[in-house]
């Protein structure tokens, strides 16, 4: 028996079978199914964000199951909507995929799409299927700012502290597993598969009143020096303060690198970096490791410039 | 002098060469730079839709402009808000490429992107650049009901009218005279390349009280059948009724087929279908193309089930 593929189900086939496996939620007003769906945006205003993911450059189907692509894939639009401060009510997912694709493989797409989005009281309101080489994930999110003004990259202060939440280091730690051709520490492998974005912290880093939160997506010191080049300030970090963890400290020693290249240079693991205006200010969740400074746009780690290579370019690898 | 290229621009250097590239327009609350975009929506609503575009499937670089297919990929989007009865905001796009892909052709496709949405009068807020082996272009439109009941698909009722909106079979014939290797009749060759949506059809069938509506995107006679299918009625359409254009007349007489082939079942053309409770509530650019009879969900064209291939299916072709 054959398994069924999306060649033989047909893209329409394909879209009923989708439909119905995604909640509805009190923000959709419609859901999929019509030309366009409606979501509520009861402040008047809404938050979107994008991501487009390639098989082979985001992930690859014999790493991660599909389950784990689709979670991924929304944990990462989700984390963007998070870092301005806005709660993540809706996804819109267009599929690109060859005809060979298993339909269960794109189910199972689905799945993990709405798992990762049941986390944050978020769904799945619409899509598009279509024809392609490479199994392509395209993530529009939308959120609500829920009468919040958005937390911007651009209004950190000289004075400010730096704080993060959530793991750094981990998913680039859990590629260097992969890529060795090992499957464990599983830890690692699944963090790499899969991130674990604060999505709490975004919320109470806006209502704690940060002044200027970014998503780490492509590297701590990348995406500091975006916030810096954003608010015109320096971003001085302190190493000390930054948490390596456990499994982490155990897979550099095994390969004999530096953990703190993957902390410092590590992508996908969604932590945030927010700056507060004080100590005090600072909420759960988050760890102070560094402060603003006045100065030329830059980042500092323990006083210098950072020598390392400064993270993830799509083009320069 | 080799041509710039955007594994020499890298991901960053390509932001920063699109970004500006887009009108701020005062629905625009956060523009691109930072996480994710903030766009108003003044009615506590937002109406959202994406497609996918993947080079070679639906489009070649060898017969679109950078600019065209930036035009083709907005218009699209733009003609799912529109068959809803809102108006479009605004745009996230997706751009998936190689890195031998020409920095030129990547700021066309952003000024071919803009220009559509300046026809409606939205703007893309962000997007995202990653690197893929084809080019893909990602877009989800955004838009405002203005206060209005959206228009769905699931509204007909038996003894509406059935109208339509735009040209239909125009770019079918550009595909193949394209296909046959011919540049001319450019007309129709421009049509293919580039739709041209009856953009205000659609807020005016709204205002008229459509009972139902659906972006032809398709084929006629599939998307009606869409709507017949979501409404439980059947759409009972005659072909002489429909328009069929003269070059596209000349091109199906040069190529021995039937233009109404192109006419029932040609996609990309983007017109819109739209039931209306009455004739007297048909507003001006819709022309009556047939009526909502009761039955079983199904299409008849001159009275009898269509025979011929009922459009565009993506894993079907």
């Amino acid at each position: 028996m054959t398994e069924p593929t999306l060649g033989g189900l047909g893209e329409h086939g394909l879209i009923a079978a989708l439909r119905g496996r995604f909640p509805v939620t009190p923000v959709v007003l419609l859901g999929p199914g019509d030309d366009a769906a409606v979501v509520a945006a009861p402040d008047g205003r809404v938050v979107a964000s994008t991501d487009l993911l390639v098989e082979g450059r985001h992930f690859r189907r014999d790493w991660s199951s599909a389950v784990e692509v689709g979670r991924k894939a929304a944990a990462q639009n989700l984390a963007d909507i998070v870092a301005m401060g806005a709660r993540p009510t809706a996804l819109l997912v267009g599929l690109g995929a060859p005809a060979d694709l298993p339909v269960a493989w794109a189910l199972d797409l689905a799945d993990g799409l709405a798992a990762e989005c049941a986390v944050v009281g978020a769904t799945v309101v619409g899509g598009d299927v279509v024809a392609a080489d490479r199994v392509t994930v395209a993530v529009t999110a939308l959120g609500d700012l829920e009468g919040r003004t958005p937390v911007t990259r651009s209004g950190a202060q000289p004075g400010d502290v730096v704080a993060l939440a959530g793991r750094l280091g981990w998913s680039a730690a859990g590629l260097a597993v992969l890529g060795r051709g090992f499957r464990s520490p599983r830890v690692l492998a699944d963090a790499h598969r899969v991130p674990e974005p604060p999505y709490a912290a975004g919320t109470a880093a806006a209502l704690a009143g940060a002044t200027a939160m970014i998503d780490v997506s492509d590297g701590l010191v990348q995406d500091a020096g975006h916030l810096a080049a954003a608010s015109g300030v320096v971003l001085s970090l302190r190493t000390t303060a930054l948490e390596i963890g456990a499994p982490v400290a155990e897979a550099a020693a095994a390969f004999n690198v530096d953990p703190l290249g993957w902390v410092l240079t590590g992508g996908e693991d969604h932590a945030l970096l927010a700056t507060f205006p004080s100590v005090a200010a600072v909420p759960d969740g988050f760890a102070i490791v560094g402060e603003v400074l006045a100065g030329e746009p830059a980042v500092l780690v323990d006083g210098s410039a950072y020598s390392g290579t400064g993270g993830f370019d799509h083009y320069r690898g």
